[in-house]
């Protein structure tokens, strides 16, 4: 394969690219300098962005919508910046790679007080072994090859995050290649597969009114082809949780809507509750995205399978992976269906009528923006009514939603721009905020300037932090007013709107979709308590409990 | 003391202001809102940023002159957020109190996938343990008071990090009062305390040219008091740290200046290397503290004491705190000496005359700079030159400098100045920051306005990652450009300027320093080479070992 052994910073960049990685996001420091210079002489390119939580935001969305993703940054004060974004990509399975630099191995000697050090030179991989499914320290060359084999085989298995620390004078020592055995993957035991699919089979097929709950999991596996299958196939209808929102294109005449317990569409609710058989697929059973355990369901009239687990009402069945199981239920002992009346959930939208003049409205916002959507936009929400209202926007193809709808960390969503925009050069991306999230990470705008993208991004302004307000109000939820639409003038590029009502949105918007030379923001002003039906019935349910 | 004991969240925000604390500086969120609530009917006052790193740093500046600090944040989202912040707190001593709110003890059962939650529910409080010195989790009445005795004792008493995580059910849970035993401190023994005190003393008693190097440890314990006394009374003459600047006056006749080993100014490090008795206190031996090991200072000629540790030259002392050993040195075991000829250092700098039409330099900048330096400005220094060039400024009264000289995590500044103000409501924050941290935490301005402060903040605009240049090029130390003095536009408040020569430099700082009604923001344009004399040093030291 090589004439010798490559030296060690290289063997990871070349295994970095046969995951299909050609984007690195991070910030440079002394400790990473070299890595840094392999990856310039490397043919993956390096987007530099404003802070290191960013850049793993970023790697976060190009993972979800590439399979694989990953930063780069310094010892500790770079790496210890970028926990809570590594830790939402473990919460939501997001294979992300984190490459840290560090401390040559020669400088550690008699615990040396080296700047960026916090208690000592392990401080912070034993924080990664928290946050990541695999760890790695690249303290000598004749392990570090099979050290990195074995952290981004576990990312690219388990579909959450591998942490790499690479000390600075191990960048360039020749490795030892080493013929790693293969591992052979994750197997299903052939018996026990058999016993898992004609029961769960013979459970469907004997009932009356079945449906499948798609989660994220289909798509992180890449298993969304499966799920049509078995969804046209067997015409069976199917719902989405929310994390899993865009899993099937929502356009598909089986596809009813995402079902969130009592916070989502009441129609859905009870189509999905009045069923005999749940068929759950990939979902994460979380809190919100389950309406705050306001959803009914009960094990004995669900087949729940994941990568980690598959159960037939009170059944386990170990293993058994996800992977065959799909196939199983896509066999022919699955029965074809007659098809489903689901007229009720075809009526359709009524088309949206602009009133020129009215005060925006959350919830006439998204019914508006929904007449916007494309196959060529990418819509990324953030936390709070910004994914809330975003759940009703129709997404026509897969994976053009992307979200952190489990760990809803605020300011996920204008950094995950940047990563999506990466991975996907074809989209344009929708950016959906609130003035909260907005400040923590909004001016990552700058980045998108400087890589010539063109985000639009729509502030929700309501003036603080609107999910708690309804929750419980103080005056610890007001936030220092910006005149966010002045952005450009900081960056010297992109467009900026306040908008107030109906009319003035609609042109911004229209305004927005014509111009694709630079970002737009628009500022939408909101009433201080407004929100949409959905964060109502949140907050109605969690008030109690708060 | 209580007619009946109070709830955890009374007990704990008494406790803290037993401590001094009047501010805690946070985020809210669902986790934490019922103790949020709390704060704001106490007479604690809650400082709201625009995110939860930033209130890391407000606090560890609030703490570092105060005594200790507060931030209050939510589960993981927040808690993670701040990790660095914290981290950094922790490597420099600063004793800051971390306050999570988390779910529920009882919503916890079946390992429930609630929101936030990465692993388990015990990965934040794991991650802590890493980062402070002292965590607990009130997971119920009967011990919660004692917990939070125990963490507040052990960052009082170590001034490093603590952290209390707070369940919200255990918020208004009543606890129970349990009269603690005194730990009685820390004491030395007093037969060890007087053999060390005698060695000490007779090594310094016979030297030559002793020199006392002064450090950080001095103020976060509140000893400068000992350190004057000693210098005065036995005419010791005295240098700092670079983590130590401004622990003495820089205006004292005794004082010599900062020594950095070879980064530093050429006389001191000649005095400091040349004496044959180096009496260190309370200084870290840390790498860029002591100008990256070029420091050039062996046991055989020093007393080192510390907090950790008492040494006089090989031997070291057990069980002898820092506190009486010092009053040992105060002590008449130590003779006064003579009046030591200073001559050299008190040469005095020649006037700054302004030259209205050259290009800005960052040599000559802080040279101006320094004739505008009084009591009234705490100046805030984050790293790369503008701490390097801060080092030069004569600071009149100590405590007047912040910076974060070991750990040196970019962004600190700006947030760093909104907690140095509350602590410290009569000065005026001169902050110096570059751009590439400017862009990290620089929208923090926006907390300034919020609450009516006035911050000078200069931008030392050299385009890019200035420090790392001189290590090692390449087009991943480029940033993208900012009009950083148009970010009064984004506030809609304070003033901007964008200075090319001397002659505006002198006119905006003017302009800056008479205007104290806003902030102040002066972006220096300065050439992307162009570096401090300490950094073109350090620079040629570093860049073997990148």
């Amino acid at each position: 394969m090589y004439h010798r052994p490559p030296v060690i910073g290289e063997y990871l960049l070349r295994k970095l690219q046969s995951y299909d990685i050609e984007h690195i996001f991070g910030i440079p420091g002394d400790y990473v300098l070299r890595f840094y210079n392999l990856i310039e002489q490397s043919s993956i390119q390096h987007i530099g962005m404003t802070r290191e939580d960013a850049a793993g935001y970023a790697a976060d969305a190009y993972a979800r919508t590439r399979g694989m993703g990953a930063a780069c940054v310094t010892y500790c004060v770079g790496g210890l910046s970028m926990v809570n974004a590594v830790a939402g990509a473990y919460a939501e399975k997001s294979p992300v790679v984190v490459i840290s630099g560090a401390p040559g191995i020669k400088e550690r000697g008699k615990d040396a007080l080296l700047h960026h050090k916090v208690r000592d030179f392990h401080t912070q991989q034993r924080i990664y072994d928290e946050i990541t499914v695999a760890t790695a320290l690249l303290d000598e060359p004749f392990t570090a090859f099979n050290e990195i084999d074995r952290v981004l085989d576990a990312v690219y298995r388990y579909k959450r995050p591998g942490y790499i620390e690479l000390p600075r004078d191990m960048v360039d020592a020749r490795g030892t290649l080493y013929q790693r055995p293969s591992t052979g993957g994750h197997l299903s035991d052939p018996d026990i597969l058999d016993a898992a699919v004609e029961d769960a089979c013979n459970f469907i097929n004997q009932s009356k009114k079945p449906i499948i709950l798609a989660g994220v999991e289909l798509h992180r596996f890449g298993y969304q082809n499966k799920l049509i299958h078995l969804v046209e196939e067997k015409r069976i209808p199917v719902v989405a949780t929310l994390l899993g929102k865009s899993v099937i294109p929502e356009s598909h005449p089986l596809y009813l809507g995402i079902y969130e317990g009592a916070m989502g569409q009441e129609d859905v609710r009870e189509f999905v509750e009045d069923s005999d058989c749940v068929i759950i697929l990939g979902a994460f059973m979380t809190d919100v995205n389950l309406g705050i355990y306001t959803a009914n369901l009960d094990r004995t009239r669900s087949v729940y399978a994941t990568t980690e687990k598959i159960n037939v009402r009170y059944r386990a069945y170990d293993e058994v992976t996800f992977d065959d199981f799909l196939d199983g239920l896509n066999s022919p002992k699955l029965r074809r269906r007659r098809k489903p009346n689901l007229d009720w959930a075809l009526k359709g939208r009524e088309p949206f009528e602009v009133k020129p003049n009215a005060p925006l409205k959350v919830n006439r916002l998204f019914q508006h923006l929904n007449e916007f959507i494309s196959d060529e936009l990418t819509v990324i929400a953030d936390v709070g009514d910004s994914l809330f209202g975003a759940v009703e926007l129709d997404i026509h193809q897969h994976t053009n939603f992307i979200s952190p709808a489990y760990y809803t960390s605020m300011g996920f969503a204008v950094p995950a721009s940047v990563g999506a925009q990466f991975s996907m050069p074809d989209t344009r991306c929708l950016v959906i905020v609130g003035d909260g999230a907005f400040q923590m990470t909004g001016t990552e705008l700058s980045t998108t300037v400087r890589y010539g993208f063109n985000p639009i991004v729509v502030v929700l302004n309501n003036h603080g932090y609107g999910t708690e307000r309804h929750l419980l109000e103080g005056t610890f939820n007001d936030i220092g007013c910006w005149n966010y639409s002045r952005m450009p003038t900081l960056f010297g590029a992109g467009r900026g709107f306040h908008v107030r009502t109906e009319g003035e949105f609609d042109e911004a918007i229209k305004t927005a979709l014509a111009e694709t030379q630079h970002f737009t923001l628009i500022e939408v002003e909101l009433d201080k308590l407004d929100t949409s039906p959905a964060l109502a019935r949140l907050a109605e349910r969690m008030s109690g409990t708060v």
